[in-house]
């Protein structure tokens, strides 16, 4: 085989994958937002099919040989090398389970995720166990056939960011709890900041039309290549190049909800639109890892979304909107209120003080439940002692306690951790952006998207051409240092609350 | 190979195929909808990929032995029997083009309906005319290999309606010139009816409230099988059993034609889901033909949707919306309004009685354009002419004329002509419907879905089992007559006009 007979077997096979890749991603964003919920079975069941078919793609024996020419060949473009590198990886975990075990647990997934909604909507946690329990079984099973010698939670932290394992995590929690734990008993026995104006009847519709009206137009989140639609639980998918899709949740009785959302979410449609196009269509034009893509998204949230600037940009909008709720609420009123900590029960609606918190739980619950020191059948009692533990709270229902996250219903186990890691990770980029570029003016000035194109420049232009580590050092000149997220929340926080 | 052989077979190839008909339906849904522009030269791409993938199961030659067994044993249950004479109807038809003919034409037709979208913002046929040469050329060769020896436009007649003939037609719509044209001419010279109030501006906002809080639901549309979005051109499209979706577009100083194209749209998805559950999956669960379709979705939105008993139904509730348009506005003017005849520019907007003249000159036109009458730089010439001899209206624009309609622009030449028939089926249902029960107080009542139920246990669902011309034998005891179709037309609009 000569290296243009690989590329161009290469070049068709990555082809095949994406048109399945899309099609996949637009029946999901579609099963996730609008689909009637009695086609489900006949849907689901053909979706599992065209997963299999994807599989067969995937896995594909014979793309192995020219994946190794690939990469061995010292003739061949060192971005094919590394694209084919990361084909290589995937392959590999994948390639040794059965298609029709794929294709079943794709299926049992999808039931696994109705069971969760089913069970969110009669807030029973039962209705959601057993296919929990399931979810855990499959991955064990999955994860088996790779047949690696490492703990299966850290190889599941592993394929979520790779290059971390429980240690890393270990000693990255720790000292969170150090500082943080400290931190946030400080806050708690501090003047209270009053955030109640918040939890008054925002009507839905004056809420869709001020983030489709404003907030989109400002964080540059154009129909041309994205699109927002609703869900219960908000993410961000794509479909192929710039082709973006967002949701949101608007609630009546909490307003900031779906706008920090959306900020989040944009955070992360913004990274993959941003990646060199001379990677489109190929594996190098997603994000690098979890924590990377969380570090993009809770940046534009919370370092950007949460800033006195960007509300004196935007506030004045959102009080015409709202005449009768806001009128007499002074801007610096609103940016301390949604900064307001408090010790809660829901991570996404948590500060950002209090999330990481929200995060050590989770982090603990899995490595408990996979380590064996944790039996699935106190799963949830383990979950409310440790909110009891770590943030002195009684969880009074499922659905604001072990039914509020998504995430496990389909078999994400390890991604949680990459939440917390994401927030350090964006401490660091808001640092050294503050450096190099005014952001707050940018902000006051609607300009938000000069702050976006710092990222582009220093981490989304990459694509996952480096490795997470990589872009820390190149953006920032220095390896990652959780100090940087520990010294932010503890100066913002002590200027909040006067400490 | 055994029955039960080539029954396995038989259903895991249409299984398959379904899986790829699911997939792209929604992937073209979606792009008629939401998707965002900046993405479609990838998604056409891939689109066009998949689109050769699903055509491959269809012309998947080791079928058609199976078909052939199934149609020709005996001991084969008789739905099953036409399930298979359908299945082959439509493989003897494409397996004939080459695969990459066919998914150069899929994409070719993409790329003409984005230019018809671009040519109406830009209210420039210039910019579609190339395109849509090329779709009359493309159709050409298509219907070239399939090497019959009828006339090329009598066969996309017959795709579209099968049975029909460039000889019915002709008789058909010589029947309605003969009663409609003098009707018209006696209408347009009666007193007018005013409907300027109907063209106020009318919050497009509240159009989607009242349509989602009280339209839908009296048409017992409902989120557990249907969803309905927004497009350019409205349409009606399903993805798998109960799952229909319709879509509809509001304008600010029109608010009647969302309505109107709302209540159509629900009538095509009623014919569809209401088909037998025993043909899930299969050819059977879709509509017979494209007049019987357009018989359901118009007999809704007119025969139904236009009369006094549904307004007095929901007139009160719209005025409410819109208190400042419609407070002096009593019933029986609405009614009248929506009902008024005007000869006019715009297919869609066309009132019942002039409708069919607007179906007239595309199938005029089609014919000469096919037939070679009319040469294809004549066209909008041609479009001109015509609508000055029928209609008397000169054609200001493009947009106005020649671009109005999206059929065109994917090459779907031969369907206009069904919306006449379908019309004209309806009345012949609404005559027999009317002898059989109250439509009127059932309208009036808000039991809409109990005329529903009429058309379910006569036409609906049967599906495609049998030709639409046993379906109006078996529900109306005779054999179609469009005497019904001018009599109902000639009886309403001289009631309307005091002629």
């Amino acid at each position: 085989m000569t290296i243009q007979e690989a590329l161009d077997q290469y070049n068709s096979w990555k082809f095949r994958l994406s048109a399945y890749e899309m099609a996949l991603s637009i029946i999901n964003i579609d099963r996730m937002t609008v689909a009637p919920s009695d086609g489900s079975a006949y849907r689901d069941e053909r979706t599992a099919y065209l997963s299999g078919e994807k599989f067969s793609i995937e896995t594909d024996p014979s793309i192995l040989p020219v994946l190794d020419l690939l990469i061995g060949q010292p003739g061949v473009d060192s971005d094919i090398r590394r694209e084919a590198e990361l084909y290589r990886r995937e392959f590999m975990k994948i390639h040794v389970i059965p298609k029709e075990e794929y294709v079943a647990f794709s299926k049992a997934a999808t039931s696994s995720y109705d069971a969760w909604l089913k069970a969110r909507q009669n807030n029973d946690y039962s209705i959601f166990e057993p296919h929990l329990k399931g979810m855990i079984e499959w991955q064990k099973k999955l994860y088996g056939y790779r047949k690696s010698d490492r703990p299966l939670y850290e190889q599941m932290l592993d394929d979520y960011e790779p290059g971390t394992d429980i240690a890393f995590y270990d000693r990255f929690f720790d000292r969170l709890k150090e500082r943080l734990i400290p931190l946030i008993q400080k806050v708690q026995n501090a003047e209270p900041i009053d955030d109640s104006f918040l939890k008054q009847s925002f009507p839905e519709e004056l809420q869709k039309k001020w983030t489709s009206d404003v907030l989109l137009p400002y964080l540059g989140f154009t129909k041309n290549w994205g699109y927002q639609n609703e869900t219960e639980h908000p993410f961000t998918a794509w479909t192929c190049e710039n082709d973006c899709r967002t949701t949101t949740r608007y609630e009546e009785y909490n307003m900031t909800a779906a706008i920090f959302s959306t900020i989040h979410e944009v955070g992360h449609a913004w990274y993959e639109h941003n990646v060199s196009p001379k990677f489109d269509g190929t594996i190098l034009s997603t994000g690098i890892s979890s924590g990377m893509h969380e570090s993009q998204s809770r940046f534009c949230e919370n370092y950007l979304g949460r800033s006195f600037p960007f509300w004196k940009a935007n506030y004045t909008s959102l009080q015409n909107t709202f005449p009768d709720q806001l009128r007499d609420i002074p801007l610096e009123q609103f940016v301390r209120a949604v900064n307001a900590s408090k010790c809660g029960l829901i991570r996404t609606a948590a500060d950002e003080l209090t999330y990481p918190v929200h995060i050590l739980i989770r982090y603990e619950l899995e490595k408990g439940l996979f380590g064996g020191s944790i039996p699935f059948e106190q799963l949830k009692e383990a979950w409310n002692d440790l909110y009891r533990q770590y943030l002195g709270v009684e969880v009074p229902s499922d659905c604001e306690g072990i039914l509020q996250d998504v995430h496990w219903s389909d078999g994400s186990f390890g991604y949680f951790p990459t939440y917390a890691l994401g927030s350090a990770f964006a401490a660091q980029f808001y640092h050294r952006m503050r450096e190099e570029i005014a952001v707050d003016n940018y902000l006051e000035r609607s300009e938000y998207c000069t702050c976006i194109d710092w990222l582009k420049t220093h981490i989304h232009r990459y694509g996952a051409l480096y490795p997470a580590a990589k872009i820390m050092e190149l953006s920032t000149g220095e390896p990652f240092n959780p100090g940087y997220y520990l010294d932010y929340l503890e100066e913002k926080y002590s200027r909040l609350y006067y400490l």
